[in-house]
């Protein structure tokens, strides 16, 4: 069992977050211009690099070590019949990814993503699951049509184990983190957060998760509906993101917003995976505005609500495949082009020492 | 030098070309839908493993092994003044790839791509430049707004130089080539043959290329109206596509155009990367529609006519990272993606083997 963190240590970790090096990110795009290929040519992985360069400073030029963080949890929501899937399949799909069958395994594997799976709240004994990093606040969140979704010292323990893990990724010298969930109904949840944070109405914000048809798909928006009217929130302030977290969020969604915060904290590089770990970042950025320059979008979902958040976060994702699958899997992928984006600022070779002529202008 | 290829051998290329296997993209859809995974939640990675497996059938689940092709040619437009760039830079950047500091050398090296640069008609003395593939067909095109670019018998040897090609790639058991190039001016060949193959107007075909201002872009426009309405060239036709290349073409897109119907012909997987390079692809399937199978965008270049090129083949680019720098760079940049998903499709568990409980429907 974790140690709980107060409100106000995970707000100091927050305060510890520096905004990303203007100095170091004006060096960067400076150096992109003096390589041999049209200024500006390589697009997005040009801002991609120069990021991280802003980010890692003097060890911009080190290897990426690469992790992916998959947290597990239940949803009481699932009383309301919100997914095409039996709550169940979040305990098979753990299961699955100890025996490297899920996709996440594959991709992970692949691109050489180390993979740890974290049971924050499944509801099911997973003691002697081997592998599996064993954080259980609870098993599954309240039914937040009902109640709020975590009391106040669920939301620490659960920020508080994605925090230490954040720390824990830093200890272990990764610096290029990608932030996965499981957790069926988790969708709703995240529609009922992008409702929150950013004043869309439900039908914008709520999408088809796993695969409802149609008639499904207007019940979950009614429960969206109801469960934001339900939890009278205050006007966006210093306090709400929490509030926001305790009562629509998820114990996975309220781990991996302790994650982003640590990893900002510690200067790793975050990439946000769909719907459900794009509003975890988005609640860590409501928290402290720092966590932003630190952050990549690693793809755009089906979800409707996931690009209502990038819109709100100003965020470009990296891939466009249609994927909603969840897992870290679209994070994962977008991995081998952010290290082609800082290859190619460490490895081309400049107009000077390759003898090319530069543009007329 | 190569042995000249008639018009009709490459023909018969074309000809050998079978459509990709209806059976085996109904078989590989089939199981896609029994992965660990809400149906079709995997998107673009869907289509990419059922069209890999319909296209090598039987060796579906081999490696994929991965080199790209880079043709350097030197363009008689130039005489116009429509790059940013001196006609040189051709040459600097040949000598640059072989240096190993150009963009396409980091990525390719990154993700396992044996890099081959092919002269075809660099406007310089290459022939004793080490690792340098000595094609030349002549050094450059003649200026397409005075004369066709090329000869019959040059087009028929660039054709032939690029299907040997195919040919030796099939033969050193290579499954998945991306196409790329090198040459000042040819994004100004790329729009004539937009323009020629779509019937866009060239003030919609017609992008800044490496970086024109304004004014210079202007008469860029001008200078591929005048090229267009110069080669009356005849309606789309069985002859159509050769005259549209031999009139507006360049060496390194004849090239690329017999690489991609031989690769095609041994059923060998080839991406496209940018503007020239799907020009040319797109000349390979108005010459043979079968191609179109075996053909994938690697991604979406800033260039305009790339955007008009793609919507002319229907096809969907696995990238959109706003490059613009050819060499075959967005090609492979989307090989780890293409390799995802056909791992993904062989090393998946299934909702069988895995006991994961399936959609209620």
């Amino acid at each position: 069992m974790e140690t709980e963190m107060s409100w106000e240590t995970i707000d100091e970790v927050a305060r510890a977050i520096a905004p990303i090096d203007e100095g170091w990110l004006q060096k960067a795009c400076a150096h992109l211009d003096t390589l041999t290929k049209p200024i500006g040519s390589l697009g997005r992985l040009e801002d991609l690099a120069a990021q991280i360069v802003a980010i890692r400073q003097d060890r911009f030029a080190d290897p990426l070590n690469k992790a992916v963080y998959v947290f597990a949890a239940d949803h009481g929501i699932t009383e309301e019949g919100v997914s095409a899937y039996p709550r169940a399949v979040t305990y098979q799909m753990v299961l699955n990814f100890l025996g490297e069958g899920a996709a996440i395994n594959v991709l992970a594997r692949q691109h050489g993503a180390a993979l740890h799976v974290v049971d924050v709240g499944v509801d099911a004994d997973l003691a002697h699951a081997p592998g599996l990093l064993h954080r259980k606040v609870r098993r599954g969140t309240r039914n937040m049509l009902k109640d709020a979704a975590m009391s106040e010292e669920e939301v620490a323990q659960a920020l508080s184990v994605g925090a230490r893990f954040g720390d824990e990724a830093a200890a272990a010298g990764y610096s290029l983190l990608a932030i996965g969930e499981m957790g069926i109904g988790n969708t709703t949840a995240a529609s009922a957060i992008t409702c929150a944070l950013t004043g869309a109405p439900a039908a914008n914000a709520t999408g088809r998760g796993t695969g409802l048809e149609s008639e499904g798909h207007t019940h979950k928006i009614r429960i969206v509906e109801a469960v934001v009217a339900k939890h009278c929130l205050p006007p966006s302030g210093s306090l709400a993101p929490f509030e926001i977290l305790r009562c629509l969020g998820g114990l996975e969604i309220a781990a991996m917003v302790g994650m982003v915060l640590a990893a900002a904290r510690h200067r790793i590089v975050v990439v946000a995976d769909g719907f459900i770990s794009t509003a975890a970042a988005a609640l860590a950025v409501a928290i402290e505005p720092n966590v932003h320059g630190y952050l990549i979008a690693g793809h755009r979902s089906e979800e409707p609500g996931h690009q209502l958040l990038l819109y709100h976060l100003k965020l470009t994702p990296i891939l466009s495949l249609g994927m909603r699958l969840g897992e870290g899997t679209g994070a994962v992928l977008a991995m081998p082009i952010i290290e082609s984006a800082l290859y190619l600022y460490t490895r081309m070779a400049t107009f000077a020492s390759a003898g090319v002529s530069e543009a007329s202008r």
